[in-house]
């Protein structure tokens, strides 16, 4: 039988690349609805190649505009919220959670509350809503399937593993542009440095995550609430090679590790196909030819937002939303040159140190919470600028 | 329920490990049988503290012994190759076969077909009888899991996979202690620099055959007859390290390792626990302070017995016995300062070359060809000796 998949987020980077698998696999796979932000040529044309039959756009103003454009395909055009939960939980038994931002939580708690299997590549739905998601998850018999490669590596290691097995999970990463930098020029780095990621092609907010390692740290977070283990048992290990996706130890002391290319259609594939695997284009990994790997501690002295964001997840509560939401307002200063890179650690920290976070009850109150950390941290950044 | 366990092979290494780890846990496993080539003192005293029932020494002549040495244990004492078979296929339901050599042909086949799982530690049984071995345990339902370290990671990390979804295995290996020697500074090594291996602590033949590389290639021959896959499918990569046991490839681009010290009783505490795991004393794995992992192709000028190991493989029939037992000889010479190095793998070619190899239809066929292959090996040697 095809799998019915639907994708959140169809026409940014992670949608694309499942469109593009799942259309060289036609007799695997029967795609039923689409969901875009706004770019609606996009989401017509891959309606209308894959045969969708339900494609939403976000972005209310653009539906007529989508009509036209679905005219006689037998694709129904639909917009906004409502359609976007439809989306979700409509007939399709495989969603691809791949919206981004804190406008995927609703869509993505739909498709977990209506039992899909969920793949998952909103970032926010763990951070900023982890014990919401993995609760709902729990009670609906929901597999969250991760995208993000770290995710993906850990899952696909701990595949027949008993959880009193394991011991340790170890998140890897390549370091960032800024690995070997010493902390006195770290305050003379620009965006543009910053957003050039040695390993990974990613967004310029992605990107300088990946710089200060807070994207490790956010990873951290995602991985306690997917694999349930607690702070102290998840471990971060730079390796510039980033080849060694993720480990896991288990209490034997053997370790299993995922490894493969610097290509996301690897870990979307493996949630496409889970738990099987298709085939992809991805180019196999040579290990003669890469010769070596190489792995060292991750410096929380230079990089201090690792450190911030493993103490929001063990002060719990909503410091995870403060951590999450500060740091892209102080993401956003420092690529428009507003402030320095070690500054985006800072602001971090004192959003972290001065607003209150009670554990949200629902998805309202995290992007509450959410919108809240970003004015504070916007009308601090406003008055220390002025 | 407990696991009940019979060690076939208790006083070698892989027995001494077994038990030890046996002990450790008494909640989770009951010893039933043990058995030893000759070492009664070892043996009775290994039935005494685990509780034996039943205690077999190969060797009939020191039956007398290994009963006055059980006298009122409640540890029935036993010899002879049939109470080696009762061992095999009496009251366990996991058995250690750990009996060195082809003389642990009959009572591992005897496990095998008793569907007993079976831990294999035995290399002759795949290496000399593979297709009898994986017939017997294909139609007896019994899972052999190995305990070599790279089939054991292999064995770990198909955990849950399907058989269509694994393109490749990689078994890997240090290179041993001539790894980085000239072609020409390989005619001068002696047996005591071949048996020094840099990262595993071994016997004497085992070291050597790591020096030339035959070990990979007899690991290449077990590994077909355990996974199923053609030789063209199986590649063998030099890591220094010894640190990343084996890999899987799989269809997606996707490769799964499992990594370790170079400590045996964790593919033992594996085998043990399978489908679970259980703690071992082995020392944890830490990437950090290992900094880095190599790896490169395996020279096959330098070290032909790998290129012999592949061809006899390819060849089918009784070569890989053939392979096998010129190998023991030849390494025989070597140790006994005869032959020089590089002449090991000119003798195994010459045998492969001169000996007719039809596929052996019983172990007795097995263990015929062996001793002929070994005697015609001896007798060529003595000749060119003199």
């Amino acid at each position: 039988m095809k799998r019915r998949i639907s994708i959140l987020g169809a026409t940014g980077s992670v949608g694309q690349s499942t469109l593009d698998l799942v259309t060289r696999s036609p007799d695997r796979f029967e795609v039923v609805a689409l969901t875009a932000q706004s770019k609606v040529r996009e989401l017509a044309a891959a309606a209308r190649r894959t045969g969708a039959k339900l494609a939403v756009v976000a972005d209310e103003a653009r539906l007529p505009e989508l009509r036209e454009l679905l005219d006689g395909s037998g694709c129904r055009a639909a917009a906004g919220q409502e359609a976007l939960s439809e989306a979700a939980t409509g007939e399709a038994d495989w969603v691809m959670a791949a919206i981004v931002g804190c406008a995927g939580l609703l869509p993505t708690m739909a498709a977990v509350e209506a039992g899909k299997t969920v793949a998952l590549a909103n970032k926010e739905a763990l951070i900023t809503a982890g014990q919401l998601m993995i609760s709902a998850a729990r009670r609906s018999g929901t597999t969250l399937v991760p995208v993000d490669s770290e995710h993906n590596a850990i899952f696909q290691c701990l595949v027949g593993a008993r959880a009193e097995d394991v011991s340790r999970l170890i998140i890897t990463g390549s370091g960032g542009p800024f690995r070997t930098t010493s902390a006195n020029d770290l305050r003379n780095v620009t965006p543009a440095e910053a957003v050039s990621h040695p390993k990974w092609s990613m967004g310029a907010k992605i990107s300088v995550d990946s710089a200060t390692l807070m994207n490790k740290g956010l990873e951290l977070i995602e991985a306690h609430y997917l694999f349930g283990l607690e702070s102290s048992r998840i471990d971060v290990v730079i390796h510039p090679q980033s080849t060694v996706h993720s480990l896991v130890e288990f209490i034997d002391g053997s370790l299993l590790a995922q490894l493969g290319s610097a290509d996301m259609r690897i870990p979307i594939a493996y949630a496409l196909s889970w738990p099987g695997r298709m085939e992809t284009p991805a180019a196999p990994l040579d290990l003669v030819e890469l010769g070596r790997l190489d792995f060292e501690a991750p410096d929380l002295e230079r990089f201090p937002a690792l450190r911030l964001a493993r103490e929001a997840l063990e002060a719990g509560g909503g410091a995870t939303i403060i951590l999450n939401a500060a740091n892209e307002i102080a993401v956003d200063l420092f690529l428009a040159g507003r402030i320095c890179f070690p500054e985006i650690a800072s602001m971090v920290s004192n959003a972290l140190d001065r607003i209150a976070a009670p554990a949200p009850g629902s998805i309202e109150e995290v992007t509450a919470l959410d919108s809240e950390t970003r004015a504070k941290v916007s009308a601090a950044a406003r008055e220390s600028c002025s």
